[in-house]
């Protein structure tokens, strides 16, 4: 459906003179949500024609949901007279959150276009936007202390920005957060009930300064439709909805999805190619760098392999296999802290596990490796006795590889590195590596030097 | 804060004869869902112990959340006299899941005893678990066409079970459904303004049949709290919460970085280790076989690699190098799919622009590791000029890779697999064996037959 709607945009886009009319009317067919993943097949003067044609409420919703590059484009091309009356319609988190990404002399004349909103996301901007405060929007609902249920709905009607009416946030008069009502249970009660009658007094808060996938877990965990976020006194500041906490959840797989296989770009499809390759450099750098080493030990045992060359034959199938064994190891560690499966305090109990599956896939390993060896040295005429050397270079491969495989991200998350950053190719670097030399020098340990 | 309580628990448990009393005190203050996370770290006795000493309603919510280890251990040991009540309380769709998980001897009783429960779960059971069908619940708030704000307000009232009521759904007197009206804007209107004056025909739906990640899909891009699902001739079956689309997004994409780094167990760090070994088994069986495969290939080069072993020694350079490039596109495809990020029709362009990356890597880690390889073959007197055959080899082995990564997963996807299952372990070694035979061929080329 929004495909069809692609080729009608781009045949109206095509033509010499462009249809403004007709554009117009074509764009109020489509949900802003879809405009917004479209944009990514249109041309950057193709992306500003179909901006410039929308009306004011879909263009914030639009420029607030499409990947980063058409919104680069979009905010660095319209005009700021354009733009102000657009972003004054945003949500002030996600107004906040594009202001802050402009550069500053096009941010300082939109600011003074829009100053009921620069003074409403003024105080967001002090948070770092991967936090509770950055990630929060200042409009909730909220009644102070001694309100009645009556009191609390007109407070609803009377909310025309908050978009969450989930919950009613219950305010002391020092603005600190003292309870939550529930929408379904202020529909149910009388308009005279006092509220501390029927407001719930354990509620989950979350810090200005709490992490974004911490704030995202508590949402998941409790099923929370919103989470209050309040400062270090207990004052509330705002909420953190739950499609917040799924653009999290989304963006966090994604990074540490990424990251695993050695590339930065997030949205690596909607990004300008040169970044997309000069994003892999430095992980293919840190693969090269540790091939070179495989080099230099290989060097090392020259005179040995040039006799018995079925050895290096095996170098492959060795560092194949330890460096599978160890990005299993690693992936479970990584996806656990990131999900909480796995609490800070489990993880040597993991890594424990994971070093006792390492021992038996090792075992297994070994011996059909070993197995296979023999067999191939005899049906290849490969001259050399390989059984024993691969076999053993095989089990120790494994062990030492789910070790390393579950120990760097675990010592990344101590040293508060983000685990999946190293998890990747490096662990796969430093794996093949160790697997070489283990295997290298038990071969030459069981053949003997020649 | 839920650790303290972990080891006053574990502190209650480990006296000779446990204290109900101050157990059921002690699990009074623990949050439902923090106890259900907390279950993984006991033995499966303990458990029990835990599970029958709770409260009805936080064992139903305990027993939904907990890991599935847990679950499968409380289930099979706990009396069914028990276990009826506890599944009575759980939502519908939650009990569905529960109840067609368990073995035909457990599920008959317990069904027998629970009639309502069995009426209730049975049509759900009618659909695959991991559909818009499977996911849903069948409580929700609706309203007849024809009826008023007040009636509707009425209506939620009237309806303890639902849990969710953002959206009151409007029925046709087929039951199909023909509009939504929001909880705010019931709250805003007058108890007798007509419905129809007020709620949104514009709904969106999901078909029961919909794959569970494309309703989670739904929620995620139009920032819905519920979807109503319907059937073929648009009859209104029930909803897909928004918590059930966090539940998804998680579980999807921890399959997903799971498969591509060749493990299948979900819950790894929850799951005996048995399961978790053999569930690693059948990759790294691939891994070995074409490891095994490399082997071959080498073997038919054994002359020309024992008279220039250097070239050997470069063999793990280039096919770790190709290795982690292919998984870089299958990653990004994989994932591009699973969020929606790449639609269908967009596959080919996104290839087409792995393969320029590719190329373009090709290049630079080509210039780079053939002259690192020229500057080593001196400074470590490997004797064999390798400059070009290195760099060649690298250069093709990277295109190559970036096709193969990017086509597998998109073969898959286009031959309804799943892209994940097919583009970790099989892609690497589909890669590696490809950079390997073009390197010793371009090599043989270079250099020439000894």
């Amino acid at each position: 459906m929004p495909e069809e709607r692609r080729d009608e945009l781009e045949a109206i886009l095509s033509e010499e003179q462009v249809r403004s009319l007709q554009l117009i009317e074509t764009l109020r067919g489509i949900r802003p949500e879809d405009l917004a993943r479209l944009l990514v097949y249109f041309d950057p003067d193709d992306k500003i024609q179909i901006f410039e044609h929308l009306e004011k409420e879909p263009a914030a919703e639009v420029l607030n949901e499409t990947d980063p590059t058409s919104r680069e484009e979009i905010l660095s091309t319209a005009k700021t007279e354009k733009l102000a009356p657009i972003i004054e319609l945003m949500p002030p988190d996600e107004a906040a959150d594009l202001v802050s990404g402009m550069p500053s002399e096009r941010r300082s004349p939109l600011l003074r276009l829009t100053p009921a909103l620069a003074d409403e996301i003024r105080p967001l901007l002090l948070y770092d936007p991967e936090t509770a405060g950055g990630r929060m929007t200042p409009e909730f609902v909220s009644v102070a202390h001694g309100e009645t249920a009556g009191g609390a709905m007109l407070a609803i009607q009377g909310s025309i920005d908050a978009e969450w009416v989930n919950y009613v946030y219950v305010l002391d008069e020092h603005g600190r957060l003292a309870g939550t009502l529930s929408i379904r249970d202020l529909i149910s009660s009388k308009p005279e009930t006092p509220i501390e009658a029927i407001m719930t007094l354990d509620v989950i808060s979350a810090p200005a300064e709490m992490d974004q996938e911490e704030v995202a877990r508590l949402i998941d965990t409790y099923h929370l439709s919103a989470v209050p976020v309040v400062d270090d006194g207990g004052k509330m500041l705002g909420i953190v909805t739950v499609d917040d906490a799924i653009d999290v959840i989304q963006s966090e797989a994604s990074e540490d999805m990424y990251q695993l296989a050695g590339t930065t770009a997030p949205h690596p499809t909607a990004q300008r190619l040169h970044r997309v390759a000069l994003g892999r450099i430095p992980y293919l750098t840190v693969t090269l760098l540790g091939g070179l080493l495989i080099v230099f030990v290989e060097s090392r045992f020259k005179g040995f392999l040039e006799t018995y060359i079925a050895i290096a034959m095996f170098i492959p199938v060795i560092i194949g296999m330890a460096g599978n064994v160890g990005i299993q190891s690693s992936t479970i560690v990584v996806r656990g802290l990131a999900t909480g499966e796995i609490q800070p305090e489990r993880l040597l109990s993991v890594l424990w596990r994971e070093v006792i599956v390492g021992i038996t896939l090792g075992g297994v390993f070994g011996i059909a490796c070993g197995g296979a060896a023999a067999i191939l040295a005899n049906v290849l005429e490969l001259g050399t006795p390989l059984g024993s050397a691969v076999g053993l270079g095989m089990f120790s491969g494994l062990c030492v590889a789910s070790l390393f495989g579950g120990l760097v991200p675990i010592a990344c998350h101590r040293l508060k590195m983000d685990p999946a950053i190293a998890a990747g190719p490096f662990v796969t670097t430093l794996n093949d590596l160790t697997a070489l030399s283990v295997y290298l020098w038990i071969s030459l340990v069981v053949i003997g030097n020649p």
